[in-house]
């Protein structure tokens, strides 16, 4: 087969966990005889830098032209504190997602038996938990209207939905539900707000064409307890784009591997595969952070955007092996040797 | 002293809690000569079978009339999968916040060192956790404009600051680091927010009044990472009215203590007092309601509405003495004897 595939590596540690991951890609292109093009353009502050724009439409045509998009991290703090900045990185980030509309970030939490006692929370807590929390990423605040008044003295953003925008990803929901534990835990506040309601009553609707799934509707703040308290009682949970920001954050240290969370973005023009842990500037260049999110990520591609299962497997058990070899970045070395970033994409493509 | 103080029982388990708080106050009251008159008034549910609204003027008028609010909790289930019930109990907690102009609401987060057992989060993670998260309470997007258009299929919140709304829930958080730790962390989402840029560029230009506060910036979804990762790295946090819903319902299960979490709101016109746990419907009417969150609020109340330390020392001190000596409801009984909310009240009243 032939894999089409944009490379979007962007800022921070994300050309270093991307050079891993490709590494990786084609040793399993070789072992099963498919040719992988990469084609890699700009993103974040290295397009910044480079054109002027962190999603140049150059890079919008590579992706456009891909049949996937694997991604490293965008961010640089250079912008983080410089409220003004008229260009950030971010900026690129959100234009490709509404441009290649990526209307649903999947992102599972799962634990790694080896690693399960780096969580910050309780062995008891965590054992079994596998749970997925699906955002919705194009629609919300993120992209409603916004701006100032009063001699920008009062500042506003919108959120607005669509029933179509909410339809959409519920279905996901419903379907992943149906795959898995059969159950959909709909995360609002709609207790307060608008939008809130308009998913509820939409979620509520569809109810009855997944008989089969158990829905329940639960307030975002109570979810961001129940996540620490019993992560292992939920199965998927749908969530809107805000909302889903946070909680994927926090459900991302439950199982303490974080560095090894994978996630996809399903498109209508094209899916996205990245890691979750972002840009992490403070490793950059050093050659110490963790590829095997990013690995993941690339196993995930193989999965949902061609099919490849077997491939994809493979590369989830070339990532357990090296687990069990403690052949592991000094974030999961503890007092065993830890090796490079480098040392373990080669070690990965050398045994898959 | 004469302390004049509204006491708002609210829903679910509210009354019984509330009780006990009262028991408690009268014998601080006797104890230390002064003179506490109650006066009672619906809110919620409760004040929607009554009198068909959930916050009506005769209980406004109560509280404006009052020194200081004492309150339970608001919400009943029967309104929560009802997306469309016109009249729902937290209208009635919104419409007493911006009524009571309740702006800055103040939740400490402590580990009790004979519950750090309980926490979800491991014991090194936790000791020392002393932190406390100042939510803004009457902006924001809980009470921006929101409707429905396009027949009702699309919704919107808006969510809005002012310069003047920031700087006072600011300020409020930059004293109370002076008095503690000296720590100030801004939580906001500026990278995609315009109102969040409003909250950073507003809290930088105030540091200079406060050169020996530390202050960080921080992503609202790094936040919930970090404040499970390692919550005892902070010590003042600041933040708008949604991310603070749903952090300090986060925060508040890391010490293990929920049950026992008091919190303060306070206003222009009053300040109110309240446990953070919630009207808890499953366990409403069964005298198991852990009663020691709403005893710990009514400490805060002598302390903070009328200065009292002393009194709310003893609150404290009888507190921390049911749980040496294990009178305590079911929740913290483990495998003792768990007494009853009312007993629980008894005690501690006999034992102040
Ligand atoms: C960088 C930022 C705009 C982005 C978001 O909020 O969506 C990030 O936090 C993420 O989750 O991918
Ligand atoms: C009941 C609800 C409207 C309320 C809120 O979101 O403010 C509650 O969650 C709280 O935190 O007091």
């Amino acid at each position: 087969m032939k894999l089409n595939i944009a490379l979007l590596a962007g800022d921070g540690i994300g050309p270093e966990v991307i050079d891993q991951a490709v590494k990786v890609s084609n040793a399993i292109a070789k072992k099963f005889n498919h040719e992988i093009e990469w084609t890699s353009a700009l993103t974040g502050a290295a397009a910044i830098d480079a054109v002027g724009e962190p999603y140049p439409d150059s890079t919008h045509a590579v992706c456009m032209a891909a049949d996937a998009v694997l991604f490293g991290a965008i961010g640089h703090p250079r912008f983080d504190n410089d409220p003004t900045a008229k260009v950030r990185p971010e900026q690129g980030l959100l234009k490709m997602r509404k441009a290649l509309g990526l209307y649903a970030n999947v992102r599972p939490t799962f634990t790694f038996p080896s690693l399960i006692d780096n969580s910050p929370l309780k062995r008891e807590r965590i054992e079994g938990t596998d749970l997925i929390i699906l955002r919705e990423l194009t629609g919300g605040i993120y992209f409603g209207e916004r701006g100032r008044k009063d001699d920008g003295d009062t500042a506003f953003d919108t959120c607005t939905y669509t029933k179509e925008e909410v339809v959409r990803l519920a279905k996901l929901g419903f379907e992943m539900a149906m795959q898995r534990g059969k159950k959909l835990c709909c995360v609002d506040k709609a207790n307060v707000l608008e939008t809130s309601r308009l998913w509820r009553q939409t979620v509520q609707a569809m109810e009855k064409d997944y008989p089969e799934v158990t829905v329940s509707y639960e307030f975002v703040d109570a979810v961001a307890m129940r996540l620490v308290q019993w992560p292992s009682s939920y199965d998927v949970l749908i969530t809107e784009n805000l909302f889903g920001d946070i909680l994927t954050d926090e459900a991302s240290v439950i199982s303490g591997s974080m560095g090894l969370m994978p996630s996809s973005s399903i498109g209508v023009h094209t899916s996205l595969f990245e890691p979750i842990h972002g840009s992490y500037p403070q490793a950059a260049g050093k050659d110490i952070a963790n590829p095997l999110a990013t690995v993941l990520s690339a196993a995930m591609m193989f999965e949902d955007a061609f099919g490849l299962k077997e491939e994809a497997a493979a590369i989830r058990d070339v990532v357990n092996k090296s687990l069990a070899e403690g052949v592991v970045t000094e974030d999961l070395a503890g007092k065993n040797k830890a090796y490079k970033t480098s040392e373990v994409g080669d070690w990965l493509a050398a045994n898959v």
